[in-house]
Order: C-alpha cells, then structure tokens, then sequence
C-alpha cells in the first residue's frame, strides 16, 4: 500500500529531542514523528524492532529512523546499535539517517561550498579542528573528492590516527596528518594549501590573520563555527563566497542554506527505500545537484 | 511560502506535558505538535533557537510556542527564558503563548463574565485569593478596564506588594490591598463592593454565606474553584450568570465555556505574526468579541 | 462536530513509549498520537482529566486511550486507574483499549486461530504458561467459548487461583488446575486434551516432543513464544496452520498477522462511541469475522 503514512522515529541522545531537527522534518514532508529523547544504546533493539516489525516489507520504507542530539559520537553508537538489529535478510529493515549536532549536513554542506570554486580532485587542502566530528567528516569527503588533505590538530598523534582510519577506508587517499595548534606549526601546516575548512570547537581561533598572512597559497576559507570568536579570523559568519582579499571565504550562516537543503534532502531520501543508511558520504552525494 | 504546517511547540513544566492543552491545540487548528514535559529554564535556549532557526524569517509565523505546566510561576520564568533566546533584531522569533495551569485563560474568562453584567469602569470589585497566580491577573485585568479594585489576602503585606506591582504597570489604577483572611476582616473587605471573583486555592472557602448576608452592595459573584468546597459559598460549579437572592453568579465550569473558546482563540492568534507575546492582558483582549 | 481530529493518548509504563503501539495507532487511522512513556499511576487523574474536559460530550469519542507497556500488570493498573477517573454519570468519558505488551491482541489472535479448526464448545483444551498475563487471557477465552479448560502451571497452587478468579466471573466455566512443569506431570496434563496453548516465559520450553508423541488426542499446537526455544517442541515460529504429523501447528508470527488486524480493528473501534472498555473479551469480540 503505497498510502500508508511516512512514519520518521527520531532517536536522539539528548533529554529534549531536537526541535531543529523536528522541523527539518516535518518541512521535509514526514507525516507522522515519534520523537525519542534520552536514549540509550540498550533502549534500541526494542525501538527498532517496533518499526521493522509493523508493517509488511513492501511498506517498510515508509517507516525511517533518524539519529540525533548534541553529542555526535553518542549518536554513532546510537547508529550502530540500530543497524545490529535490523534484519535485512528477511526484508525486515527501514532507512537510516545520522545528523547527530548536524555533523553529516554539515560537513556536506561545506565540501560541496569549496568545490563551487574549483575542481576538488588535486586540491590541497587543510582541515583545522580535523579530528572532531565534524572535521573527520570533512575530511573524508576531501580525500574520497581526490583532494590532498591535511588533517590538523593540535595534537598530531590525533591527527595521525585519524588519517589511518579514513585510509582504511580509502585506500588511494592522498592523508597527511599535521600539528596546528599554535602559530608555529599553523603556519606550516597552511603552506601551499589553498583551501582550509575549520571545524574546531565553538570559541578556538584556529588561524589567525597574522598567521596566514605570509601564506599566498590560499584560495578558498570556510569557517563552520556559529558563535564568535570564528575558527578563522578574518571571516563573518555571514560570508557566502565573499571575496576578503583575494580570498573566497564562508561563514557558518553562508554555508547554512545548503546545509538545510541537503538535511531536508536526506530526510526525504529516507522513504525511497527501506535499505539505505545515510551517513556522511552518502549525505554528501545527496547535496549533488541540489 | 503560505503552507508550510503550523507547527505549536510545548514546553510544559510537569513531568508529562499536559494532554488538556494537547488536544486544545488541536482544536484550534494546530497541525504539529511537539509537545515537552519536565521543561527547565536552562534548556529552553536550544528549543527556542530550534524553532527561529530552521525556517525562513518569512515562514516563521507558522512556528509557535505555548508555555504551559500546573506550576504557574515555573512558566512565567520559562517564558521569561523564552524571550531571552529570541532575535526579534534579525527577524528570528517566533510568537508565544503563557497559560500555565490556565492562568491567563481563566483570569480572562471571569473578567469577560463580569463585564457581561455592567460596565467595569468604575465598579468596585474585590478578588478575593488576589496575590496567587489566577487572582493576581484578575486584578490586572480589572484595574484595566478602570474598575476600583480591592485585593484581598490572608496577608495584607503580601496584597500591598501586589498592589505596588500593579501600580507600576498601570500608574493611574484604583488599587487597594485588604486583609481577607476571617470572617471579621473579609465583612469590611467586600463592604459596598459590587463585584467578587474569588481565585483562592482548591478547597479554601474565602467567603460564607454568613459573611455576605448583610453585604447589599454585592451584584456578581463568581467563583473559580474548580473542586468543593468552593471559594464562595452559596455558588455552584456550573452557575453560568445564573441569580441567587439577586445576585448574579458564576461557578467555574460556568466561566469554563468562555475560556476554552479564549484559549482555542489563543492558540491560533499565534499563527498571525511571529511576534507575539500572549501574557494575560493579551489574552484577555482576545476575548473581546468571541 | 464531527470533524474533530481523531486522538489517541497513549500511556505507556515503559521510558519509551512502544513505537510499534504507535505505528500501528497511525495505521489504524488515529490522526493525532500523543504518547506518553513512564506513566505511574498517579499521573493517570491528570491526564485522563485532560482527555475528557476539553471536549464536549457529543464529541469525546474522537479521543481515545491507549494503555499499554511491557509489564502488563502495571498496564492493568493503569488500566484501573483511568476507569477510576472518568465520570460517565456526566457523560464525560473515553473509551479506552489496554494492549500491554500485546497480551489481549495476542490472546485474542491465538484463540481465533484454534477456533479456524473446529468449534471450540466442548473442545478440550490445555493452556500451558496459564498463569502469565497471556495465559490467563487464553483460558478465559477458551472458558467464554465453552471449552473445557486445563490451566497448566509449574506450580498447581497458581493454576487453582486462576481457575478460581475465572470461575467468578464466568460460573459455569469447565476449569482445571493442572501441574505441569515436568516430563511426568506434562504428560499426565495433556492426556485427553486436543488443544495445546503455550504462552510461556520466553526461552522456556513447557512440551517436549518426547512428551508428547504418545498423546493421540492432540489436534492442535499454539505456541505464542516469539524467540526460539519455542514453548512447544517441534513447532516453526511461522507455522501458520501447518500440519505436522497430523496436528495442526502455529507459531507466533503465523498467528501475528491476525493478532496484527485485531489490534488496528481494536484501535479503529475506540472512536466509534466514548464509553468503551476494551480489555480481553472485547478485543476477541472485535476479531470475530475479520
């Protein structure tokens, strides 16, 4: 029956479910939202097995989860625990989505800003704030885009770590792990970059503009912090492909519209199927042609 | 864009968000609701900037917010949260509604059910249970429409700073704290008053039969306990302007009509603009026509 | 008004609210689900107060409560207490339906699939696990139905209370305690019967095949367990039906489809009138000629 109604179950780790993310919902055309808050990884077998278990296989993809909160890396397991209880072999699995803080959207949003400027394969980049959630995410959206990417923190050793996960993942990846954490080492890490993408904690000035100032290589920044000080300074959080001298640069806010886009896009995507998980690449390739 | 749902958040002070202002919304024409219980001042910041950040400055009269909860104080501190956490500056906000245990609806529907029988200019009126959340409100609204008003407390201290809290509001209103606590202070109190709307606490008679006998002055009577034994003796729950020995009265459930149809008014009222704060006197207005 | 949307208050003992009572609620054609995880007894006044004091009488059978949890007991005691808190003698009710943990549909299901093989009046049957909340349901169906009835426990002392709280309400029921929790009494409790419910506790099995393979009566085995070891050897958790050695065989997914149809039929009639209580015998009523 293909009237059933598009039934999205919202799991999401903090007490309060995500009001942002409830209305991206529902501006996304889901019909009915079981919103979740405070869920715990042991919670999920029973909240999966309510939504694969209710309808026949041939209406299951009008059921989908979506995994939330602040916290990404609770959201991760979150996500893994719902994957562990789907039974795909029966027929008995609904889509999935990971936005746990917007990490997925957001990272899209941003790869898909800098590649408006230019061919991404071959383009050396740097990812400030690498290893958090959100930079790892970027970061594996360059290398699988053919880019060079340095993964910077201001621990290396993290760095370092990082770099082997995602080459685990993409053998060819052209990963370069590099300290960034004061201006010293900044201002080697950015050498012959010409785009750098920060995604460091709200309040961390990860660049300043002494710092780049010596460095002619650059072509493209983009800032996703939403509260001031930015990670880049120099930037506006408004910026949306502005020039600063020379410089094309983005902002939070200039990336949020395609931000929204692609989060209201992925929703949507959900009901196609029963079988997708969306997680950062596949959220990615969403925002191609949007 | 026109159609986007009309989407009403809850934030509600009680464990289980309260099902009688659920289906109320619903009435009114509501068409998402998500609704939050156990809500605390400290995480209404991340609710509000859901709700303003995910739709255009355009689209965000369909977004609203209803603060409710039996504890009335506890949603006036949310509501003052809530204001805190909008940026009317940039076109971000989104229109609010304040009905914590009925507060603002009831004080509204007695006040238009006094009104009703003569013109509240100029009639000298006592709330009797005047410093709680419902009686305080009744004397606001009828210190506005220019009546004489009395307000009556066990404590007299505590009906002055009522009064001086008035005053401030409305420079030119007839106020005056009174001791109403025993059957000696509460004759004096309601001598040559026309009007008394009690809105004491569940169970506490205010006023006897015995204390109001000698009383010519009195015309209207209306009481808004909703459990017996009620404020004033003598009125039944369902009296709807209906008279004893001359004197109109009106019980709760009597006022309970008009209130339902200000509270449903209400609610859709905040579907209008996306910069409306609905505290009582704004509701109180609302009620003008219906 | 006919056009009130329809409403289902969901309350659940459970932290999360069951999202498969939910996506079965949406596809019953409820139009609003408010759902409510955790509820104590002691919140139930206030919200079944909500429920039926904001609609007018003519149109409370648009709302609706749906009780429900893993733990069925404290779904009967929810149960309890929302019928505590109506006030039908004002025509201020709801109807309401009790489904925790899906005992009543379950029960309901089961009995309806012994019944596709021969009426049921005079049949002999047992009914091991008789004692659980699903047991209990099945033996007071079977009784309604004429048969004649063993309740099979490991402890004889429980299956006599049983039979005696079912002998009162139903006094001219054909009951018996039986023991069965051992190769030999299982034996000796099956002699002479040809219906076998087994509504265990998960993993438990209750009849071996070695039990039972001299047992010429038997016609048909129902095992309601939905994780294997099933409660009955010998059985597949999708028979539906199947013969195996001559008996008639059923799992519990052979039996979910119908247990599925009852428990939409079940939520579908909660909105045709506002004073129903739809607890095990109503639920199986509403499976007759589905």
């Amino acid at each position: 029956m293909s009237d059933k109604r598009k039934i999205l179950v919202q799991l999401d780790t903090d007490v309060h479910p995500s009001v942002f993310d409830r209305v991206v919902a529902i501006d996304a055309g889901v019909e009915e939202l079981f919103s979740y808050g405070g869920v715990k990884p042991e919670q999920v077998q029973g909240l999966v097995h309510g939504a694969i278990f209710t309808r026949g296989p041939a209406e299951l993809k009008r059921t989908a989860l979506f995994v939330g909160g602040s916290d990404v890396a609770a959201g991760e397991r979150l996500l893994a625990e719902v994957r562990k209880h789907m039974l795909p072999q029966f027929g008995l699995s609904v889509s999935v989505l990971l936005d746990a803080n917007g990490a997925n959207t957001t990272a899209a949003a941003a790869v898909r800003a800098a590649a408006r400027h230019g061919d991404l394969k071959g383009t050396t980049a740097i990812v400030l704030g690498g290893t958090g959630p959100v930079g790892q995410r970027v970061a594996l959206l360059l290398a699988r885009e053919g880019a060079k990417v340095r993964v910077g923190s201001r621990q290396q050793e993290k760095a370092a770590q990082v770099c082997e996960r995602l080459k685990a993942r993409i053998p060819d990846a052209d990963l370069e792990p590099v300290a960034a954490g004061d201006p010293a080492n900044v201002r080697t890490a950015i050498e012959g970059r010409s785009l750098v993408i920060a995604a460091g904690a709200a309040g961390a000035v990860l660049l300043t503009k002494a710092d780049r100032k010596d460095c002619s290589s650059l072509r493209t920044l983009i800032d996703l912090s939403a509260v001031p000080p930015l990670g880049i300074e120099g930037i506006e959080i408004g910026d949306k492909g502005k020039e600063r001298d020379g410089i094309v640069c983005y902002g939070a806010i200039g990336v949020g519209g395609t931000k929204m886009k692609i989060h209201r896009a992925a929703v949507a995507r959900l009901f196609e199927s029963n079988d997708q998980v969306l997680d950062a690449e596949e959220v990615y390739a969403l925002g191609q042609g949007l």
